[in-house]
């Protein structure tokens, strides 16, 4: 008997209707003959409006109330979950942040989970119950709500998959979302591109982080840590959509299995920076400080001093403005440029590891595209260039052609 | 340093304005030098939102799920208003259904408080905080969340209360509502009625099961047993409200205290049925096991039968007749007949115990007025007499000025 963890995001349940089809979901997995576990989000736009009403109350609420506000949406959720499975005649039972058993650190907010205790879900589903647990939230030691921040249900389904003991043949953790699964390239931009079948956890967290938002990177990252077989999938399609797997010997064939547009960037340069060991550290630190992601940091030497550029999201480039303002006054030297108007184009695949020439390829269509780039920073299964914001998406289309990830070269490949 | 328990109901919480309010009371005492803990119970109609949402996920949602769903209202107000305290620049802590302490036996929708494990709040208070607690629900031993049903979050203030050693002098439980306090009677039949300004827990027990609904019997009975002393009073306005104390020698001047009138009531009435051993009980457990609440049950000898007649507010009607039609069949024998439209007015007064004459006064001025008396029925404490529906509100104007519960004379003799 296989255990299935089954995740249902905020709009999968956004009204009675929607909560009724998840539930039909669950109990047609349980009268399968499996072992079945529910992890919910709250409601469409709960936390939104919680949100709302904790400024009306307070101009600065405390983190720990906000924790405590907001996990009540996901608890919500999960006793209209219960009801609708007992509904449906099945039996069900939904867990509270405590009976939960997962024990986080005090980060409120912020909070990364230290362990899980699944013993109280483990005796429900030995019962013949169908579990419910509220996702994004956990308990501190001494029982304070914690929550667990961006991506938080996606992270708690992969992370009491984990603890449970699933992994491929025992189980799967199903992750409910409005999309068919992960795509070659986001289809608003490319008709052309095609549902991936499979994918793998370092593909999906380079994917995840470039904006294919249909899963956290950080729960990915827990799939790939403990071997937890992911599948994503429509919420209201039957049919199957992308599994994420630990790198099988076939996906070499394929070098780059999707590409992505991060679409709206601003870069920050500075120049003539004294290059001091713990230069890089007092600005980066100060960009920390800022609650600021900075993302392609380049540097190269030049004679005694330093050239340093990284991008940003352009709404936060006002902030990191500040930031390296205020470093480079600390540091007492180097001079800052900003750059607007830029876009990121991002190729990733496992297969690059083994393919050479994919950089190559990348850059050789680009040009002949006429789209000049700005930038280039590579890991181990990405490349990614730096673009005039105004060709963004015909690059993103450059890309995809290039690497042929059309819908039907892409079933070939990966089918054949 | 005083202990002060504030509880703030429904519609002092209903929004972001009300519960800042509501903050700055519990801040100024607070301020004033006493540990104050908060009760709040689900923003306005929160709680009748969730029940319609709940029906509409499952046709018969289970106890269990409701009370999980409901908790979370008044989760969440603990939250809002513990943002809002710490606003006002005092430190805060919400407490949620388990840290709180309260283990209830596992009647799902009506549990009853087994024990309090107070320790939390102790520690939060002598830290200097102002504690928020959620009204209404409990745990189980094994951690399941329950609610207390009607009246909860009353009983939860005054429970606590009654944990934390609260007594005459070294505390007092605030219940904050949408009235000035008790009144005589309800001042919108009998404009002459006025604010008392004591009342005993008995007193207040009787009234309020008449449907002066400022507090519920449950929580007075609380208060009664641990001897908390209990302050009813407005939300919104500076002026205190009414005590509710233990006996004390001056209340016996007043005969009287209060009046009330139960506006609409349906009488069944059995006659002719087999008085054996057992008989009675039979009808009973088959109403309670409908869930009926029935009143003024009177029951007389005749030859080797008896008659029986209860009454029971008007939408109860149908079901009850149904129950009594069971349980005549089973007994076999008795003749059921119903009465509609009927009221019933109730006078009330600690001073009936040493003061004769209360019943007769009450008679001989109904009479006077026109008023024929259906039933009668008297405990220690309160006179009630059924009488016609459509003379129900004059009945009441009847006795309150019968027992002289005009303002001036109230207040010349409770305050003389």
């Amino acid at each position: 008997m296989a255990l299935v963890v089954q995740k249902f995001g905020g709009t999968s349940v956004a009204d009675a209707d929607r909560i009724r089809r998840c539930a039909q979901r669950a109990v047609a997995s349980h009268l399968d003959g499996h072992h079945v576990l529910v992890v919910v989000s709250a409601m469409g736009h709960t936390t939104d409006e919680m949100l709302e009403l904790a400024r009306r109350v307070a101009t600065s609420p405390p983190q720990r109330e906000i924790d405590v506000l907001l996990s009540t949406g996901e608890q919500m959720s999960a006793a209209l979950m219960a009801m609708a499975i007992d509904d449906l005649g099945a039996e069900s039972a939904s867990l509270n942040a405590r009976s939960l058993g997962i024990v986080t650190d005090p980060v409120h907010g912020n909070a990364r989970i230290r362990s899980i205790d699944a013993h109280r879900i483990v005796r429900d589903l030995d019962a013949g119950r169908i579990v419910v647990a509220p996702g994004f939230q956990g308990v501190t030691d001494d029982g304070s709500i914690t929550t667990l921040g961006r991506g938080g249900s996606d992270t708690t389904a992969v992370a009491i998959a984990a603890a449970l003991g699933v992994a491929a043949k025992t189980g799967v953790c199903e992750i409910y979302t409005d999309v068919d699964g992960v795509y070659t390239a986001d289809p608003r931009h490319v008709p052309a591109a095609g549902k991936l079948e499979r994918v793998s956890y370092d593909e999906m967290v380079e994917l995840a982080a470039l904006g294919a938002g249909v899963l956290h990177p950080r729960a990915v990252m827990f799939g790939k840590n403990f071997g937890v077989p992911i599948h994503v999938r429509h919420s209201q399609r039957a049919e199957g959509g992308t599994m994420i797997v630990n790198e099988t010997p076939d996906m070499e064939r394929v070098s780059v299995v999707g590409c992505a547009l991060t679409p709206d960037l601003g870069r920050i340069g500075i120049r003539g920076m004294p290059n001091r060991p713990g230069t890089q550290s007092i600005i980066f630190e100060r960009i920390e400080a800022a609650g600021i992601l900075v993302d392609d940091i380049i540097q190269i030497q030049s004679g005694e001093c330093a050239d340093v550029t990284f991008t940003v999201e352009s709404p936060h480039l006002a902030d990191l403005k500040l930031a390296v303002q205020e470093a480079l006054e600390r540091i007492g030297g180097g001079e800052m440029s900003v750059e607007v108007g830029l876009a990121k184009v991002s190729a990733v695949g496992v297969g690059m590891r083994t393919h050479t020439g994919v950089a190559a390829t990348m850059f050789r269509h680009l040009g002949e595209a006429g789209i000049n780039i700005a930038n280039i920073t590579t890991s181990e299964i990405k490349i990614s260039c730096i673009v005039p914001q105004e060709h963004g998406p015909k690059a993103l289309q450059v890309v995809h052609d290039a690497f042929g990830l059309g819908a039907a070269k892409k079933d070939a490949v990966r089918e054949g």
